[in-house]
Formats: structure tokens, sequence, C-alpha cells
């Protein structure tokens, strides 16, 4: 007869970057490890944002109890409005995200059907046959948890996302003894995150950009704009103190760090003097030296606000020579054209940039725990069985390589793929199968009709329809070199119907409306197109087709 | 009456990673410096390469008087072979540089009918109204020039791409007396390579990557390839010493790899050991730790040697557990994603990747001048007027502050981009007006019938047509998941034509006929179905449309 045995299924984020989305089955019960979308890509697919697919999840949907949460960031609770409609189980999470999760629900008329279950440092609860223990870890937002998962096999140790800050900006410590209590009682599992396994020694605390935040703010003569991650509460804690000390108001720019500031600050995890900020329309009345605006779109979004900063196209924040902007994030990798382009528009305008160069101190550290803190990991949990999760495969594999290197692991490394069907027992590890998954593609409406939403999965992207605009630009004047194509596939448009005309007309018009620069961006043309088509052909067809400009420059 | 003036145009590489070319013009006169193609890039436009739009100088025909090439990168020469048929005028270049032309020259049959003339470091040649002075630099590739060009208004000077190597591998010492000689005389504007401008501190010397790859060979057990540019001479010395030294047989991979290699080889600047080359069809036969393999496609490019190699599909190299691959040039930002994947596929098979991570000692460094090189450039020519040159706005922009720092430059600094025509006067410079540029997409035959050559400028963008074939992959599964889509515009193509039906037939066929692993690098399948497509319609339609597919990995 058999023995116990558990089902680990990566349903993303092992082998991609973002979309973590990890199931655990015993029997008739399955948890799931976070929720989240994929990073946003060069190859942006003509959507919006991209989830895991659930197929594995639907067809077990009677088993599934609870989703947990580790942490607020995007690449992990992003999904939640999507998947929740086809499983409405209850949603853990500490109070940070939940109040990001709560917001993001709200925003899809979803919170009141929702069960929000907040969780903390050293709470336990039970579903099912599993007993989840929450552990605080440091990472580059607040209220981060690793999770301790007694299981009918044994003990299962998943860190989330990670680093070991030793002085923490919101002085929430990084629970070694949690984890050396595991390792004591004996950990059969640990999954472990693996985004910097390729990085040497360890991560620099969270405080290490104080000082260089600090210089920048002591000698910039104009306006300072800091852009980074919305989420990353510790830093905008410390922009705010540097703007305080230096005597300058603070503003928020961008629809979703305002929300998070006011989410953060509502539970006390930002601490700002209530009349040192102002909001976005103040800004133009506070002399050039008196304010700092902290930005959304750090990483060269299209239509962030950094970007239509950078354009010159915000209505509530222009800059000029001698204003100063700072990147307090990284680049993630594919995103430095899009970024570099933005830095060159802010260049142009001789606004000085401060981007992550390498010179110390930083302007930017990471939340992830470099190799000397994975082994760290390793040696206090000292597990039978050791899986790297979150990374490309390379990611993975080097983090693999490490745990080789440390001993520290008493059985088996298994570098796994989303999909893999990892089966483990107490004594015996290994990839059984594969699961159905893959990517969903997910269209939104405007701000003013979120809830109208295009799922394109495996099973539907067929159903609506193509758009392919074919734009041919010269780069250097900007001018179309000829009039767009417009191709539609899988739509009943004939030829000569007048939409081919009315669209072609949308796009010439949208690009003659935009400026030099932003034409010689194909980015930010591409993305005004899309969305630009997008409104019109809903409201003309009330069809949601799939929207991919073509951009040729010549 | 007007005093004597100098016009300059760069016809690209200001504003833009590549495409090197800039017009100097006096009276009835035009040099030409330099005539290279676009580096690679993410969105590849669906084309082969990609060149500098030359409407300017067809403008003025009847005064170009000669090309000079400062190097024999590709993005410095690469564009000569859809120049020249325009206007036959004499290239001087200095014997590598040559050599790389006269075999791009030959492939388009264009050989013949060129004027090449050699010149030498200290050579003076006189053209027209202008006296140009060879002046030996360093930098990644052997025999590189810069120039120091007396017009009427005054003394040039332009670095071509250089860094200040004091340890020179091939010996040949950069050339600080003839600079300073310049600064003594007076230079009227200096024109330098601002490629590093925003790198901090010196550039290492080029002998700083012996001891990692040393440390490499003498530890590695298996089979070991090196990938790095074709045209990294110095680079592959390196690598061929250190494989005789610790008893490797060395092979060449890749079309272009075997090219150059046997060109350096030839003039004496690659120097190898006759008895220590073997063929690749060879490299099976030689005991796994008895070979090293310096293979072509160091940026992840889809067709090349070191991505076949990496998706295990070139027939004269298999790589396995315990094999080597070291990357021994830098990512191109942008190239990083697709970098990614084909490490991933050498890590799922185990190889061992050594890549430029920032550890010490580096295993790759940069053929461009950092900035104190840069400050010192400046230092020795206290040009009256200085404009950076080489790189994005933001790299023109960064070398530009680094100027106004050192004081060096006596009257104005000034970042113009491509397309500005520079007015230049004995105490004065300005953008006075703006020249036609823009880039020409390329389309090549395949390597039997390179002469069949495509050229898509402004004017000629639409009268081939485009073919945009549509597919939808399941990432993980590499399954197709409807269908391709065949879109045709600008051809004579019905609904219900065979044709249709045939080109479907094909992409299915491409796609079922690859691994699964390449089914999951859109990058890979992408130019797979491109070239396919591209042959197929050639031959069936006698047509040369632009091909550009478009992925969706669900």
């Amino acid at each position: 007869m058999d023995g116990p045995s558990l089902e680990v299924v990566p349903l993303g984020g092992l082998g991609e970057f973002g979309m973590h989305m990890m199931a655990f089955a015993v029997d008739d019960s399955i948890i799931v490890i976070d929720c989240g979308v994929l990073f946003p890509e060069q190859e942006l697919l003509g959507v919006d944002i991209v989830v895991p697919d659930i197929a594995y999840l639907l067809e077990n949907r009677e088993k599934v109890r609870a989703i947990i949460l580790t942490h607020g960031h995007e690449d992990h609770i992003g999904a939640l409005p999507f998947v929740l409609p086809y499983m409405n189980v209850p949603v853990y999470g500490s109070p940070f995200t939940l109040a990001l999760v709560r917001r993001k629900l709200e925003d899809h008329a979803l919170l009141d059907e929702s069960t929000l279950r907040e969780i903390h440092p050293d709470d336990r609860i039970e579903i099912g046959p599993f007993t989840v223990d929450a552990i605080a870890v440091t990472h580059s937002i607040v209220d981060s948890l690793a999770l301790a998962i007694r299981t009918p096999v044994g003990l299962i140790v998943h860190t989330g996302d990670f680093k070991i800050d030793h002085s923490p900006i919101d002085g929430v410590q990084f629970d070694l003894a949690r984890f050396a209590a595991c390792g004591r009682e004996g950990v059969l599992a640990l999954f472990s995150d693996s985004t910097n396994a390729g990085r040497s020694g360890y991560t620099p605390s969270e405080r290490a950009v104080e000082d260089r935040l600090d210089a920048i703010f002591r000698t910039a003569p104009g306006r300072i704009a800091v852009t980074c991650f919305t989420s990353s509460i510790p830093r905008i804690q410390i922009i705010a103190d540097a703007a305080g000390r230096h005597g300058r108001k603070l503003a928020f720019l961008g629809r979703r760090m305002l929300a998070n500031t006011e989410a953060a600050r509502q539970l006390g995890s930002l601490k700002l003097p209530p009349e040192g900020v102002i909001r976005p329309r103040e800004i133009a009345a506070e002399p050039r030296d008196a304010v700092c605006v902290v930005v959304s779109g750090c990483q060269g979004e299209p239509m962030s606000a950094m970007a239509r900063v950078a354009l010159d196209q915000h209505k509530d924040l222009t800059l000029e020579a001698g204003d100063t902007v700072v990147l307090s994030s990284r680049m993630i990798p594919g995103n430095e054209p899009a970024i570099m382009r933005m830095m060159d528009h802010l260049y142009r305008r001789r606004v000085h940039v401060v981007y992550p160069d390498g010179a110390t101190p930083p302007v930017h550290v990471s939340g992830h725990a470099s190799a000397e803190e994975l082994k760290l990991m390793m040696m206090l949990t000292r597990p039978r069985f050791f899986i790297p999760i979150h990374g490309t495969y390379g990611h993975l594999h080097r983090h693999a390589r490490l745990a080789e290197d440390t001993g520290a692991v008493r059985d088996t490394v298994l570098v796994a793929e989303t999909g893999d069907v990892v089966r483990i027992e107490p004594d015996r590890i290994a990839i059984t199968g594969k699961a159905p998954v893959g990517r969903v593609l997910i269209d939104q409406g405007s701000l003013e009709e979120v809830t109208d939403i295009v799922v394109r999965d495996r099973r539907h992207i067929s159903e609506d329809g193509i758009v392919l605009p074919v734009i041919v630009i010269n780069k250097h004047s900007g001018e179309l070199e000829r009039q767009p194509e417009m191709v539609f596939r899988g739509m009943t448009v004939d030829e000569g119907d007048p939409l081919i005309d009315e669209c072609r007309d949308l796009v010439t018009g949208t690009i003659a409306e935009s400026s030099i620069e932003e034409r010689g961006d194909w980015a930010v043309i591409k993305e005004k197109i899309r969305r630009a088509l997008k409104r019109y052909i809903s409201r003309r067809l009330s069809k949601r087709p799939l929207i991919l400009p073509v951009i040729m420059e010549i």
C-alpha cells in the first residue's frame, strides 16, 4: 500500500520571471501559494497582463482549500482577480498584502464575495491536512512572509521572496530562529527564492541607499523625481525621510503609487508627516527646490507616469534643466532599452538622471538574497530535498549548484520547471508527470470599465479575432512613411468596410497628435495605438479583438 | 563674405547603437568616415540587416571623394556593399579592416570594381581639401585607427572607437604622442567615442581576461566552447594561447568566425600553431578534454552557431554535462533575454556556463574607453569644440557632461544627433539644419544567392508586400494552440489561393520539425519561420515580401 505523498505543482514562476503560483496537494486537499502575474516584457503580446493558466486547479476545483500569499508584489498577487471567480476560496495574507489585494478586488467588484484572512508572523493556520506557520522575512516590500507547512509527509519550508536584512526600515526582523527551529525539527523539503542565486556575497541592507539619496537631496538644485516600484514601501519611507530632512514637500504620481502609499500609510507601514505631503496638482505651485515627487513607472512602461513625465506629457509635473530624476530600482533584463529611451528623453531636456550604474553608495539595492544568504537559509533548515524556485532556468540551475556546493541538502537537489508534477514522499522526490500549464492573456477595459475583462486562454484565443495595424515610421523625422495597413483576422470585416478606413484614420490621428519624441519611441507609439484602437473597436463593434501593432522604424 | 566652413552630417550612430557613418563636407568635397550596420536588436524588423539611409550623399553624389574606415567592426564597415553600388569611391582602411571588407565585397560580387587603399598608422592621405593622418589606437579589434583631419577651417580629430590599452595583445601601442601633438598644434573639434562614457575609472587592458581564461582551462574537465565577437582577434589570440598552454586543439565554428580568423592569420594578426588547429568536423574525434572551440553567436542570435550548439542542433559540436561554455563578450542591452534563454538551454544539459557576471578576474573586458580615458583624450587634444559620437542620446549626454567637468574643451560642447547638420567655422559651431536620414532594411538571399538583395528604404518599403504569419504557441508544451494565420498585404494573393495553405503548412511543418526547446524560444522559432517562408515565397512567386512573424506565447 502507498504511504503518504505530497504533490507539488508549480503553475508559474519556475523557468520564467514572475507569475508565481504553486499548488501543494495531499489526498483531497490543495493549498495554493501565491497567485501572481508575469513581469512586463518587451514582447508585450498586445495585452495588459499575463496570468498562469489554472487548468490544473480547475480539474481539481473541489479540492482547493485556500490561497496563501507570501507578500504583496504583483508577481505574487496580481492574478487573484482572474482566479477567484473560478474558485472562491479563502485568501490568507499579511496586513499590507491584503490591503493591496483588497483594492485590487474592489476594482474588479469582487471584494464583497471574497474571504480575506489576515495572518501575521508566528500565526498558525490549519487547512485540511496542512498546518501552516507564517514566518517573518525581510524583502523589498513590508509584511513579507515565509511559510513552514506541516504535511503528512513532513515539514516543508517555502521562503517566498526574501533577503536577510539585519536592519530593516520597518524594524520587523528576519526570523532566523524560526528557520533554525525548523531545521532542528527536520525539514523534508525547502523551496527557496533563486532570483539572486547568480550574485555572490550578501545583498546590502535596504539602508544602503540612505547615504546616496541623502547626497542627492543635499545638492540637487531643482525638482527631484524618484521612481521606484510602487510597492517598495521601505524605499519610499527612505525617500520620504530624505525629503523631510532637506525641506522638500512630498508628492506621489501615478494611480498605483498613490493607492499603495495611502494603503501603507493607513496601516502604519509608511510614516509621513501630514503637512509634508501635497497632491499632484499642487506640485506646480511649489518652489522647484522644495518638492520631491515619487513617481511610478521605473521600468519605462510606455504609458506610466514616469514615461509621460520623461516625454513632457504629464499635466502635474514638468521637468527642465537642473532638475533631477532618480531611478531607484533595478532594470529588469529586457527592459533596459525602454528604460534607456526614457532616460534619453530626460537627457534631451537636460534633466540630471541618477540610475543604478554600479557606483556606491548605491541608489538601489535588491530585495533578494545573494549566494551567501541563500547558503545560510540552507544551512539553517538543512533540508532533505531542495527545490529552487522563482527565476529563469538559469537562476534555478545556479541555485541548485550552490546547494550542491554547500552540502547542506541531505538528499536530493531537484530542478523543476513550471508544469512539472513533483511528487514528494518521506524518503523520495521525483518528477512524475506534467500538469496542463500555460499563460492566459488578459485585456482589461479602461479605468472607467475595469470589470469589462477579456480573458484569452488556450481555449478562447481565437474567438475575438486579431487586429494587426502595420505602421512604417521614420525614427528620425517621426513621419509616417506610408498609410498604415489595417489587417483584421477572425472578425467579419469586409474589404471596403468603412471601419477599415476609420481605424486607419484613428492610427494616423494618434500618431499625428503625438510629439516627435513619442513617435520616435516605438514602445510608446505601439501602446498608444493599441489603446486607441481597443477603445474604438470595443465601442463600435462591441468586440474586443487582440490588437498587435507592428511598427517598422525606417 | 563667408569664411571657410565645414559641414559635418552624422548619417547614423549618434542616438543609436551602431550604423556609424559621418560625412565631412567642404565646398565641393565630401569624405565619409565609416559605413556601418545597426547592431542586432530584439525588434529585428523582419530583415537581415539595417543600414543608414544615404539620401544626403546621393543628393551630393558628385562631391563624395572617399570613404575612410577607422576599423573593421560590422557597425563601421557592414553597410559598404549597399553604399558602394551608388558611389564607387575609393575606400581607405588598415590591413585587417580591408581584409574584412574584401571578403564582404567578394560575397556581393563587388570586389573587382572597388578601389581599396590600405593605410597604416602615421600615413597621410590627401583628398581634395582634406589632409587625413591615420593614428594608431587600441580597441577590441586589431588595426584600429583614429583620424586627424586637416580642413580649411582647422584640425579635426575623430577617435573612431578606442580604449587606451598600454599592454595590447598585438603590441601596437596607442599613440598618445600623436594626439598630444594635435593638441599642441590646436584642435578645432574633437569627435570622440561615447560608448563607455557612463563608466567611471579606466577600462582594464585586454590582458585582464588572460588569468580568468587560464583558470577555466586549468580546471575544465570536458569540452570548452568560447563564444565572442568574430572580429575580436586579440581575444581569440588569448583563447588560442590558453588552449595551446593546456594541451587543447583549437577549432572555429561559424562561417564568419572561420573567415575572420583565417584573414587575421594570413595578415599575421593572429598567430596559431598550424598543428594545433583542427577543422569543425574533426572536433568529434578529439578527446573531450583536448579540444577548445571558438564559436560565433555571443549575442544569442537565433540561428548562430552558438545558439544551435545550445539547442543541440549543430552537427559538428555537441555539449553535455561537464562541458564548459564561456561567454567572453558583453551582453548588448536588449539582447540579455535572448542570451539568457541560450544559457538556459545549456544549463538544461548541465553544461557549465561562465559569463560576465562582474566577478574578477573578468571573462570579458570592454574595448571602449571609460570616463578617465575619455578625459585623458580631451586633455591631450584640448579641442575648441567637442562633439560626442557613438551611442544612444544618453551616452552622448554623459560624455558631454564629462567634457564640461574637465574644462578641457576651450569653447563649446555640442550634443548632435543623427541627421543634424553641424556647421563648423574657425570660431563657431552650430546645428544649422536637418539632413534626410533614416534606416534602410536589407534582406539578403540565402548563402548560395548572396547577391540577390532586397533593399527597402523609405521610397520602396511598400513595393514588395508584407507577410504576417500569426502563430499561437504554448510556451510549456511547445504545441500550436491553433492553426497559424497567414496575412498577406500588398501582394495579389486572393482568398482561397492555394499559396495560403501551402505557407500555412510550411509554418506548421517548420514548428513540427523543431525540438520542444526550440519551440519554447520565440526568437528562434520566429527566425526559422521567417527564413522558411522567405525561401518558399521567393521560389514560388519570385517575390521578396517583408516577413514579420507574430508569435504569441500562451
